[in-house]
């Protein structure tokens, strides 16, 4: 476990916005880079997955899954046998790590095949993942990862056993060294392309849900609970 | 440049799978693995970003970003100042990546917490991305990459020229080891949990596209393309 305090979330000290790194400064497009901390939690708690980065054997691996913020942490799961959470398990200096999350937003159509673009919002995160070994801190982990995926589940499950809770391995990764990558509007255009003959904007997407799909064993009676129909 | 020959893509001789290897063989929920190329291209190809991850300073890095396909081979571009392409650019050993898509189709709410989980369609691809230099494969790059947001529309926008090209560093990454992951269906709770009161399903999760919003300067005399009407 790191012997460092956690970040500071909440109360005066807290900064609106994350200190900027060599790492978190894009070296292109900067105008483009965010720091605002509620903005960066706002675009990871819309996030289902994220994309957890890591070093094996010298090479880069990157891996969908869930995970789950609380305040200024966040928390990764799996199998105590999956390899990134045995390497940082097994290690007192952690797991180094880069955790991704984007959202797609809009297909920017520009009358230059080179400005073509997305509308998106993306946040990464770099730092060390370390084991989480506290009960408690476990405990609120995985409830936080359920959250991630429906507000109010946690509370309508039944929570992890002994047995679930041995087989699970949890990793935390606090947020410190993190910025948002934004982009919005139009498509940027060069002014001696603007008479070319070709449509030209942006086609914006949209996420949804289709009506809740119940399991082929669930009891009829009972009824769609109120946090799904709210989604 | 890499001296080996390119996959083959098409005829007798291309497997209808990508071979497992070590590093495409989970530890875990192996049911869930996949080396189907045909499905593979389809996960691609349904994409907007992919998040790609290298290493540097000895730290992992995930990126997300534009990519393209073409045939076996993926693209990625960025400009020649870019971080990754520069690192590639500049070795002729190329810049070891892992390349990453995810497609979330819906939340999984099972009765345990323990068995919350999502339905995914994953790719992951393992590799050593190359700068291409061959003009005409560069063009052929970021053509692809344009088809990757919207089928048709490289036909329907004006080609890079020579200036746009020379600030363009195109990598091309080849499908040899790849895995995609996919997950589908109901929760699968535990028998002694069956009787719970939780309510359990999936909920699907749709994508959709809201009407194109042309650009603010876009002669009004220039219709929405047909390309567009049919996505």
């Amino acid at each position: 476990m790191p012997d460092t305090q956690p970040p500071q979330t909440t109360g005066p000290d807290a900064a609106a916005a994350y200190e900027p790194t060599g790492r978190t400064v894009p070296t292109r497009s900067r105008e483009r880079a965010a720091y605002d901390r509620e903005q960066i939690h706002s675009i990871l708690d819309e996030a289902y997955v994220c994309h957890l980065g890591f070093v094996r054997d010298g090479a880069p691996v990157v891996l969908p899954t869930l995970f789950g913020r609380v305040g200024e942490r966040l928390y990764v799961h799996g199998s105590t046998g999956s390899r990134p959470l045995r390497t940082a398990g097994g290690s007192s200096d952690g797991l180094a790590v880069c955790l991704t999350v984007t959202h797609v937003d809009g297909l920017v159509l520009a009358r230059s095949a080179f400005h073509h673009s997305l509308n998106y919002r993306s946040v990464v995160v770099h730092g060390i993942a370390h084991a989480v070994t506290d009960p408690e801190e476990r405990r609120t982990a995985l409830d936080a990862i359920v959250e991630q995926v429906v507000p109010g589940r946690s509370q309508d499950s039944r929570p992890a056993d002994e047995k679930e809770l041995a087989a699970t391995a949890v990793l935390r990764l606090d947020l410190r060294e993190v910025s948002a990558k934004v982009r919005t509007g139009g498509p940027n255009d060069d002014p001696e392309d603007l008479e070319l003959p070709h449509w030209t904007g942006v086609v914006p997407l949209t996420r949804g849900f289709a009506a809740p799909v119940p399991a082929a064993d669930l009891d009829p009676a009972i009824a769609v609970p109120d946090y799904l129909k709210a989604l």
